[in-house]
Order: structure tokens, then C-alpha cells, then sequence
């Protein structure tokens, strides 16, 4: 009998241990219910509205009253510090970089200047000073129509709610300079009532329809490119009434683009010295990113561009829009686990690997448009020269389509790669005909490459009145920007 | 008293079932500590020599019997039916898929016949079969060199070592037709002592030491690489005594290895039409797989296409070599958790973006060839052909390295489409060339393309007497090779 107590006594002492073990377990559960409890409190206080936002309010700093992690992490992309990899200067001049694009865009306004785009922030500044856009006096004067506005501000759908689209489209750029002064933000991407994503933008929409497709039934995950396609694609300014217009009917891949440019007999303007009816393709980061493996696997702009971050016991999307490769612990590393120096290795060896023959290619185009010169001034005929003049727009399309995407040799290597491989047949056939006719016409022999080794060298070569154009702009800048800020303000005091 | 009784008999109750529970549990362990054991002493079983495998030891059959496993997945590589994808066929003829392939490598033994590879069960079956050996009726007849058998059998280590390198590479094909006859096996990346992965041919290990490394210091993981690189790589016979050399010494791109060769005036042959020096690239897989993802990764060769395979209680590398889209979830999926059909999709589609450019690549070049014939049929000097020859030389070899390498659309996509694209550059300004040289000399337009369009049309035009050909071959098979496997057949009988 003692034994068998004494045995009931042990069982008994363990019996204690394990309900003190449950007792201490219970007591962290509780801390850890309250901790969480405490965190979605501050979650929902920070979304508690503080104003209401009415729609098509453009003023960034309104919708971060309600937002202020969103607006703060947003007006980050004002930073342009990571540009010291460069030189180290806020701008990166790409005509000073490769000044062969000077020769290529000749008789187009890139060929003025062209800089690598600086972050959402300076989209007002930067149209505003950039040589393209000239020096307007009045509002019907000026090289640009108000379609060039159409990306730059949350301005533009609040004015398209008021005049309507087509009379946007319709009139010179410097109509709407007292009216768009707010910077590319919230209102460009966010129904104010839901925050939903939506497309503020005419041209995606009118696409998707033209192709029996309804963007209602996109997914919030393709919506998270989508809002970024309205800008961050390929489009053109139709007729007279300049409207802007999406390329797509035939698909999206460059040569469907190209077939669809070609039925219309589009041009955006004709090359001075070739003549040829050329294309300027527009940043086609949409188009490309499709053909790459980050969408074939439903990654979006938004998973690589702005990644989910947290603060406090909030997590949100990142606004401040940038190059992964400057946040690669957010964004690659989510998926990829390999070593910061390892991934960024990668991205760049993708891209050496596509310049070699891009820089190339723009070489063989250059001595193309020379070589058309020359045989023109050797009295070529228009039918002789029909076939080349075709050739030289197609390869310099597939060329720009190629060169003007962001980030592409990232994006879709391969397709890149590829379309520069058959710019570089076509240009070169266009060469095998333009020596053919050159030595018909008494010329035997390589047409001399143009001294074009700088941009200044460049912009002589193809006739440009630097000087003109800089003091036209710094006019500009001096006497009508200010009148149109200050007419800005005036209005916005009295919402 | 009696509550506080009533307590300890409770408590002691929760005491009983936790000593019951710890007994499962530990009963549990039990079990699993003897399977583990049960699963171990199996697999050392499985690993017990039956026999002792001597230096050289070429007959797979004999080292099957200690790895039955290894061996028996093996004798899968006899299997061909994944080919039903094409042409439910075991032979893929490639002269008839694409017939420019006669024209590119007219002159050469290539524009006989080329079929792609079937599988290691096949290759001394396949080397007696190709019209490329010719038909040699005595040791010292025939087309080939000895040379030609390097990679074929694992009586080739043996063989090296009883005659020598330098011997073994002197002398016709037919030379050792009577000694070599077991298949791609074990002693060719296997020590038979450590079973380690070891190096068995020389060229490989030669070009290491011209470049200064070290193969022992190799790893394991790169040696699964490595053994393969064996054979599956560019190399060409040096020299008289057709000493089979890596040309690797200013590295393994192709613009290196083009350099490499030109630092030679080394030629494969000359091209009958043109009469360009040209060079044959052989299955560069090796370089091209190191300029991919997989391999910056650290993912050997074997890691897919000789993945783990479990049977029984073992995991041994299933020696099964195929393409790892026979074997997706074994290899891709291992690291990339998709749908099979997707993973397979994105093969093709790199596949496709690359064949292309590579088509349009083939047919630049037999224009290059028929408009040189042209040329020097109108009397062109050496001098002026000097450059176009170049040009041709250079194009056709950086497209033979995109095109005969295996697999090379996935293993690494982006560079072979720069390398295609280079070459289209190269091919194309060669043509502007060859445009001015005709038109002096009186051509003027277009040379026409050749009919050209089945195998049998390609080889009609490049002059080749496939009758007498497949004759000469007949009679060999009937009456030469029995010889040599019975000959085979009493030597293996004796050891």
C-alpha cells in the first residue's frame, strides 16, 4: 500500500508540472491575442478617413491625408540619389550617352533632347523644360499637341471629366498649361470612394474594346499592371485631332504593331535625310513585359515595382515606383534566393548581352539613312527607292521598339534579342539594295560614316539650331511657367 | 479531506495518461528507428560488389552486375519512342527536315547525312551506319580518321592505353574497327576502383593544363558536369596526326574560339561554292550551358538530365540520359513548382524565338555561297574575295555553334540569339560586298536562290552521288563490320 502512494504521490507531482506548463502556455497565448490585437487597432486607425476625397481630385497631398504611408513612400520617388552609379547627376542625357540617336530621330523632336525618365515626381518639371516641348508665348502655340499632357498629371482625367476627351486631344500643348500642375499620383490609378484600381486613361480602355475585350473582368493582380500600361505602353496620336490611340488591334508583339502602322500608312514624321516614313515607338514596357517569364508566371509591374513593405503593424504597397535593382531584398529576393550581387550580376549580363547588337544595329542604320541621302542626291527614283525606304522604317521601328521600352533587356531578353536580330536583316538587305543602286548611279564604294562621335557633333550634322532652341525654352521657362503656376494655385485655393 | 483526496486522484489520472502517451510515442520511434535500419542495411546490400571491375574494364554488362540500378536505368537510353512527338520515327533526318544544311556543308561529310542523336545505346551502331564513315574495306581505308571513335566507347580509354594517345589518333577509322564495340558506358566517367566520376579522355584535361587550371581540383558537382564535357563540347583534329584538341585557350565563347582557330589559319575544310576556309562546329554544349542560368546557379548537367530516383530503399542518379522534358517532375520541377505543360510551353517558346532568326540565318548564308560561286565564276581575284571569305567563314560558324549544339535554345536563349545576331550582321554586310563585287564584274540584281528545297534536290545541286554512297555503305555493313564483331567477340571471350 505505501508503494502504491507513494506512486500516486509522484503521478500526483507530475500531475502539477503539467498543469503549471498549461497555465504559463495559456498566459502567452494571451500575450501574443493581445499584441495582435493591439497591431490590427493601429492598422485600422491609420485608414480611418480624416478627409473625403472627391473624384478626380488631383492633389497628391490630399489623398495622403487619408494615406500618408502610401503618399510618403510615393514622394520617395523624388530621390534620384541611385543615379550615382551613372555620373552621378540627377539626369542622365541619353543623347550625350549615344549620340547616333540623334541621327536616327533626325527631323523628330528626340533628337532635341532626351533623357533617361527620372521618377514619377518630375513628370510636370521635366515636360516643362525638356527642349521637345519648345517655348510656347501663347496657348494655341508650340510644336506638341495637348495630347502630350496625357500622362504626365492626375490633372488630365479631372479636365477630360470637363471638356471632354476629344476636345482635349484637340489643341496645342500649351492650352493646358495653367491647368496640369499636380504630379503623376494617386487620382492617376485609384477610384477615390473604393481605392480600387482603376483606368483613368482613355486609350487602354478603347484598345480593350476594339479587341471584344472587357478590362472589368481583369483581375486585381493584372489590374496591378494594367494601371500601369496606360502610360507604360505603345501608342500614337490619330489624325488631326491628335488622338491618342493604342496599337493593338492585331496583337502586341512589334511586327503586329508594325502590320497595324502599315495598313494605316502611318508615319510620324519623315526622315530628312533617308525620307522614309518612320515610326517612333513609345516606351512599349507593357507589350514587352507580356513576352517575358515574370509575366508568363503572373508576376505583375506592382510585385517588382512596388513591393509590399511594413511599418509599424501596417503592411502596404510600396509607392515609391523604382528599379527592383535598387530594392532587391523586397522584390527579387521574395522569390529568388540568391545573393543581391548575384541577381543584379544577372540583370546586367542580360543587358550587355542585348546592347552589343542594339548599339550595332543603330550603327547599320545610321550609314542606311547616309546611304539614302546619297543616292537621293544622285537622283534615285522614287520607285527605285521604295523598297529601301520601307526597309529603313521597319528595322529603325523594331530598332526604337526595342531601345525606347524600360528596362526590356530585363523584361523579355529573348524577344528582344530576337527582334534586334531580324532589325539587323532587314537593314542590311535595305543595304544590299541601296549598294546596288549607289553603284548604278556611278557611287562604288562604302558611303562615309558621319562624324556624329557627340551630341553636339550630332545635332550639327542633322541641322539643329541648338542655340535657338535653348534660348526659345529658357524664355519659356522664365516668363509663361511661372503665369501658369500661379493660375494653378488661384484655382486650387478656391476648391 | 476528501476533496483535496478527490484532487490528487484526478491529477493522478492525468498523470496515468501522460505516461501512457509518452509510451506511444516512444513505441512510434521504435518502429521508425528499425524501418530507418531495415531501409539502411538494404541499401548496403544493393552496394556489395558481386565482382571486381579491372582498369579499363569497357562491358557495362560487367560493372552492372555490382550496379544494377545504374545500369538497368541505363539500357533505357535504348528507348527512342519519345520521338513519336516528330515522326513516331527513331531517326530524325535532319538533311531532310532542313535541307540548307546540305548547301552549308557542301564539300564536308555533314551534306551526306546527319541525324540527331538518338540516345548512347545507339552510338557504335550509329557511327558504322552514317554515310560519314564511308565504307573502308581495309584498316587503313576510308574517309575518317581513328580520331572519329574518341567518344564513342569506353574501349577507347582502353585502347589509348595499351597504344597510346598520339597512336590511338593516327591511322584511319577502320584501323580499330575490331576493338571498339561496347557502348557509351560506366568506364567512360567512372573510376572502377572509387567509383568516383573521373576524366577517361585526354583532350579535355590538356586544354586544362594550357589554361593554367587544375581538373582536380574540380568539385564533385562541376565533375557532373565535367564527365560530360568530355565529349559534349567544340573541338577539332590538330595537325597530321589528327590529334583530337579543345580549342579553349582564349576561352569558350564563340568570337573566342573563332579567334582561336583564325589565330591558326586552321579550316575544317574549304567550301566548294564559295571556296571560304570554313570551320565545323561540333556540339559546343558544354561552352554554351556555362553561359546559362542553370550553370550560374551551380545546376550541373546531371542535376537534369540524370536526376535522383528512388527504388526501394535507394536513391541512386538514374543513369537514364534523356531530355529532362521526358522527365519533368525528376528535374525542372524539382526547383520550379509549375505545371508541367507550362514548363514545357516555355521551353518551346524560347525554342521558337530562337529558330527563327537561326532559319532566316541559313538561308543568308547559302545566298552568301551561291553569289561568291558567282563571283569568282565572273572572275573575281583572290583579293577581292579575301574579306567576303572572311565574312563567310565567320557568319557560318557562329551560326554551325548556335546550331549544332544541343539543346542551346534553353540552355542558354539569350546568347545564342546574340550569337545569331552577330552572325546575320557578318552575313549580310558580306552580301553588300559580294552586291558591289557582281555588279562590277557585270551582275547586276539578284543572284537566284537555288532549288534547293528537299534533301534529295540539296544534294543533286551540291554534286554528291548518294547512289554510290549508300552502295559502298551497304556492302560494308554486310561484309566488313560482322568481321569486326566477331573478331570483338573471341578478344572479350579470352579475358
Amino acid at each position: 500500500m505505501k508503494s502504491i502512494r507513494h506512486s500516486i504521490e509522484e503521478k500526483s507531482w507530475l500531475g502539477w508540472l503539467f498543469f503549471g506548463l498549461t497555465v504559463a502556455v495559456v498566459f502567452l497565448l494571451g500575450l501574443l491575442a493581445s499584441s495582435i490585437v493591439e497591431r490590427r487597432a493601429e492598422a485600422v486607425f491609420a485608414y480611418t478617413p480624416q478627409v473625403d476625397i472627391r473624384e478626380f481630385e488631383p492633389r497628391n497631398e490630399i489623398w495622403g491625408m487619408n494615406f500618408p504611408r502610401q503618399y510618403q513612400s510615393y514622394l520617395q520617388t523624388a530621390d534620384t540619389s541611385f543615379r550615382s552609379r551613372y555620373n552621378g547627376s540627377a539626369f542622365i542625357d541619353m543623347l550625350e550617352v549615344d549620340s547616333r540617336l540623334v541621327v536616327l530621330w533626325a527631323g523628330y523632336s528626340f533628337s532635341k533632347e532626351y533623357n533617361q525618365g527620372r521618377g514619377h515626381y518630375y513628370a510636370v518639371q521635366d515636360i516643362h523644360e525638356i527642349l521637345r516641348t519648345g517655348g510656347p508665348a501663347a496657348p494655341d502655340e508650340g510644336p506638341m499637341p495637348n495630347t502630350c499632357w496625357t500622362c504626365k498629371s492626375p490633372d488630365v482625367p479631372r479636365v477630360m471629366s470637363e471638356v471632354g476627351v476629344e476636345e482635349f486631344y484637340r489643341g496645342a500643348w500649351a492650352m493646358c498649361g495653367p491647368e496640369i500642375v499636380n504630379i503623376i499620383g494617386c487620382a492617376d490609378c485609384h477610384d477615390p470612394e473604393t481605392m480600387n484600381l482603376r483606368i483613368t486613361r482613355p486609350a487602354l480602355l478603347e484598345a480593350y474594346n476594339r479587341m471584344g475585350k472587357d478590362i472589368q473582368q481583369a483581375s486585381h493582380q493584372e489590374m496591378r499592371s494594367l494601371v500601369c500600361a496606360q502610360c507604360h505602353a505603345e501608342y500614337y496620336f490619330k489624325g488631326e485631332g491628335n488622338y491618342l490611340t493604342f496599337p493593338w488591334d492585331n496583337g502586341f508583339s512589334a511586327e503586329e504593331m508594325e502590320a497595324y502602322y502599315d495598313g494605316y500608312d502611318f508615319a510620324d514624321w519623315t526622315h530628312p535625310l533617308s525620307r522614309a516614313p518612320m515610326l517612333k515607338a513609345q516606351h512599349p514596357d507593357y507589350e514587352v513585359y507580356v513576352t517575358g517569364i515574370h509575366a508568363v508566371r503572373g508576376v505583375s509591374c506592382a510585385d517588382c515595382h512596388m513591393p509590399y513593405k511594413s511599418e509599424g503593424g501596417v503592411k502596404f504597397t510600396d509607392h515609391h515606383i523604382q528599379s527592383p535593382l535598387n530594392n532587391v531584398a523586397s522584390s527579387c529576393q521574395v522569390c529568388h534566393r540568391e545573393e543581391r550581387e548575384k541577381l543584379v550580376d544577372n540583370v546586367y549580363q542580360r543587358q550587355e548581352q542585348i546592347l552589343g547588337n542594339r548599339d550595332q544595329l543603330e550603327r547599320l542604320l545610321v550609314r542606311a539613312h547616309v546611304e539614302a541621302a546619297e543616292a537621293w542626291k544622285l537622283g534615285a527614283t522614287e520607285t527605285e527607292m521604295e523598297d529601301i525606304l520601307t526597309g529603313i522604317r521597319h528595322a529603325q521601328w523594331r530598332w526604337d521598339y526595342a531601345a525606347s521600352t524600360h528596362g526590356g533587356s530585363f523584361h523579355s531578353p529573348v524577344e528582344l534579342s530576337r527582334l534586334i536580330g531580324t532589325a539587323i536583316d532587314i537593314v542590311q538587305e535595305t543595304r544590299i539594295r541601296l549598294a546596288r543602286l549607289l553603284i548604278r548611279r556611278g557611287y562604288d564604294g562604302e558611303v562615309p560614316y558621319p562624324d556624329i562621335s557627340t551630341k553636339a557633333k550630332a545635332q550639327a550634322f542633322v541641322g539643329l539650331d541648338m542655340k535657338a532652341l535653348n534660348e526659345e525654352k529658357q524664355y519659356f521657362l522664365e516668363n509663361i511657367v511661372p503665369g501658369w503656376l500661379q493660375e494653378a494655385a488661384e484655382r486650387e485655393a478656391a476648391w
